[in-house]
């Protein structure tokens, strides 16, 4: 497949956007390939069939630049890469599995699209989920909208926001505030330009630029029936939570880790189904309490950062 | 249901955008209400039976402030039902129905989302589908998102691109041009501010403002076995298929009108479908040949506008 040439600072011509939508139809072909008798890129609408049977779970998420990526920092390869696993990740917090998207990119003359479409054709791979459609405009910014569509294995009931219950016992699902220390290091004075050795560490920069959505902790979770939680919470955020390299206010603060916040009456057996599943073991932030929107870190007041609203 | 000050000229404070999340998830709450089970606005991501069973049908479409939509000809409830109606309409060209839909708002600070998603909520009622989910955020300029998802009654095939055959009568389901028109007569000199009698037809300024998708007639030429077409096309556009007000060039090259184009080897069977569906009889405006990708109007070159590349 050759990539159009997309990075010309000239605006788009109607044959450039022709070369690229058949650059984003091969790019996305797959693997993983569509079922036989689904339709992908090429006609009015997609044509699929989830995974699973059952309720079709959909879930959507906006990029923007300058207020979600940044691109001194990430690479267009990486804003596309983000903008799969942020959405994928909506699912994963329910316990199920993505197999279809979409993609919609509203892009700056000369923004080169195709290697977005890398980035999202990767993250898409990792996660076994196949692009089938999308839309392309102009825009004075980026923005790019990603529609994950998923399915959940099994009969165990969805993760849900408000199952969890007073004196469940709250974990997530790594260590928080890579994504957020990624960031700080990877805009500081001494990265660009240097030549010599990156002095951010690997795992902090691909927390950043790189985010996986939690597929498999999810799907452990709901196997043994944690629930996201909308309860009070009394947080007890130890040093064990806080990635190494993170600052504790990056921890709490970040927001774009993409770790899983899970609420269980039983956090042996959700270790345990962890541990089955080769996954790292969940760690400890907090209780659950009576008290719904009442949240304590350690006894005080919770700074008010990282807490996004979504409809 | 109680709209929130989201007319503010200020940046939007966190408040505000837990005000405007409630808001949308009672704004959406239906008629159509969800099927017992699902799961719409308040968890991670949407859980959703589609009406009939068989694939899942996928669409999204962006509207750009500047590119697909000008605020002085548009309110916000206008730019709401369009986002809405336009990806709809892409299930509507496949012969399908759309049951539920996903709507993404990256919005100026003091843009009135609110107006904005009672355009949408409208425009989801009239088409018998739930909004499930979505996402928002800031941005410099306004960027709507909206995926509908579907499915197809019946067992008949969907409507292709590829299926039409040379020989094929090429029908429209609706005169043409008429959003062009619309957008011409209400960006005039003459209608802001006038205080006097409005000089733009309402069928053009609802044309453009408030299009419709084409559900109905979809569904009637999916029955018959008619199909959308990627063939040659040699074009006869007579004067029946431009609409009152509108230019020929309008009719040619407007885009923006959501009729269904169909191919038919039977085009007599199509009109009866029509008919009896109580629909308006599609319009002759050519004949598919068999040179892939050769347009023609009356025997000369065809002009380039209007020709949309999407994936």
């Amino acid at each position: 497949v050759r990539r159009p040439n997309s990075e010309s600072p000239a605006e788009r011509t109607d044959e450039d956007e022709f070369a690229l939508v058949e650059y984003l139809r091969e790019r996305f072909a797959g693997p993983p390939a569509l079922a036989p008798g689904d339709l992908g890129i090429g006609d009015d609408a997609a044509a699929v069939t989830p995974a699973h049977p059952g309720p079709v779970l959909l879930a959507t998420d906006l990029v923007v630049e300058g207020v979600h990526v940044d691109r001194a920092v990430s690479s267009p390869e990486d804003i596309g890469w983000k903008a799969l696993m942020v959405a994928v990740s909506d699912l994963a917090a329910m316990g199920a599995d993505a197999s279809h998207a979409l993609l919609s990119v509203a892009a700056p003359p000369g923004f080169p699209v195709a290697r977005l479409a890398d980035g999202v054709a990767e993250a898409a791979a990792a996660c076994g989920c196949t692009v089938v459609g999308g839309d392309l405009s102009g825009s004075p910014v980026l923005v790019v909208s990603v529609t994950a569509v998923g399915s959940a294995p099994g009969d165990a009931p969805l993760l849900r926001r408000d199952g969890a219950r007073p004196g469940d016992v709250l974990v997530v699902t790594g260590p928080l505030g890579r994504s957020a220390a990624g960031m700080r290091l990877l805009g500081g004075p001494s990265t660009p330009g240097t030549g010599g050795e990156d002095p951010v560490p690997p795992e902090l920069a691909t927390a950043h630029r790189r985010p996986v959505a939690r597929l498999a902790e999810g799907r452990a979770a709901r196997r043994v029936g944690a629930e996201a939680s909308d309860v009070g919470l009394e947080l007890t955020v130890g040093e064990d939570a806080v990635a190494a390299g993170a600052t504790r206010d990056e921890a709490l603060g970040g927001g774009e880790d993409y770790e899983l916040v899970l609420a269980t009456g039983d956090p042996d057996a959700l270790a345990a189904a962890f541990a089955a599943a080769g996954l790292r073991p969940p760690i400890r932030i907090g209780t659950c309490t009576d008290h719904p929107g009442a949240f304590t870190l350690d006894g005080g007041p919770l700074p008010q950062e990282g807490w996004r609203h979504r409809f």
